[in-house]
């Protein structure tokens, strides 16, 4: 499997400042082919930033949400980079996801709620833009109220972030698991805790071993069915 | 009827060179009460922006769309200025609208066809906007691949432009006479051929008469079939 390569690019005017950025940030740390842009409201050399694009598979918008969209410093980058020649051909089956924080649970966002409109419609800006560069658009990962989240919650968002950003986009079972092995493997190579590692790398073979035998199993009793 | 105050606020960096911009600007010269708010990348002064709000009872963001949705300078304006007091009631029952020039025909943008997404769908995150701060929404107001429209239909396009941006938001018949008339009687004043406007004026009046007649008759019709 070649290993994706991923960029994100963060628009968030005060990002040293908000906890929740900081803690995104951090988890990425150990992520390799994972790369970050921060903006600010320097010059923009359109050239580097088209190279950018172009090493990247996946493409990650992460910004806070303000007034339904991304901060502006998002917007400018897009008006002064974004072009025909990357329109026709330099994104094409490249990948576009959005990392939106937010102050508001995500269920305010819902027909007959405060909001009025999913997160799905308020982004549909991103998708559009995705469909004409011909790009695949990923899921929205939604950090909502962050600050207010427990400590085995925030973590659980640590995961899912570090898988949002780097898993192959295959949603089945065995794809979820190889990203666990390989994350396992990665960390040992560092870790003093060599031995509860492999532990938890045994169970997880022991596993799909009897998930491989189910899955034998259900095929034949469909054949068997037909 | 109470006069409706008109703000425009313009987003385009590039107004004096757009001769879209140009033909939309100049049709609202012999407008009372329509003024325009020319965004550029100059420090914004939040209260002097708050009190333009203040005074309009009907705002119309014109732009033109750039990555579907509107240039930066929108986006950063809306940054500096909105905050929770216009949320909570400093916009109450006031309207927005939004006038976007585009270079593609309105009816790419659907299910199916190359932009994917209807312009209702695509202008969302300004319609979620509008439902938070109270105001009422009306629709959009396209202005598709101007440059190339014959004389005819430019010019009617400067009159449906001109009522989006001045008549009272109701649809029914009476109400776009009604602002027809207001407009030539405001345009007899400064006339030469006071003459053919007052014969238009005449022939308006003999409709509404007619029109007038109708109805009643129609309300008769109604009540003896009940």
């Amino acid at each position: 499997m070649k290993d994706l390569k991923t960029l994100i690019v963060l628009a968030h005017p005060e990002y040293e400042d908000s906890n929740t950025q900081q803690f995104l940030i951090a988890s990425t740390k150990n992520l390799k082919d994972v790369s970050i842009r921060y903006l600010d409201e320097e010059k923009i050399d359109k050239r580097e930033e088209k190279e950018l694009l172009k090493e990247a598979d996946r493409i990650i918008f992460q910004f806070p949400m303000y007034w339904y969209s991304a901060p502006f410093l998002l917007k400018r980058w897009l008006d002064e980079v974004f072009d025909d020649s990357l329109i026709v051909n330099g994104l094409k089956n490249k990948e576009l996801g959005l990392v939106v924080t937010m102050g508001l649970s995500q269920e305010d966002f819902a027909a007959g709620r405060s909001e009025k409109f999913t997160l799905s419609e308020i982004f549909r800006p991103f998708e559009a833009l995705a469909n004409k560069c011909q790009m695949t658009y990923l899921p929205i990962f939604p950090v909502a109220l962050f600050p207010y989240l427990s400590e085995v919650n925030k973590k659980k968002i640590l995961i899912d972030y570090q898988m949002y950003l780097t898993k192959q986009n295959e949603t089945n079972f065995k794809n979820k698991e190889d990203w666990f092995v390989s994350r396992l493997e990665s960390l040992k190579e560092k870790s003093t805790n060599q031995e509860s590692i492999n532990h938890v790398l045994e169970s997880l073979k022991d596993n799909r071993e009897t998930l491989d035998d189910l899955l034998v199993l259900v095929k034949e009793m469909r054949l068997e069915d037909e």
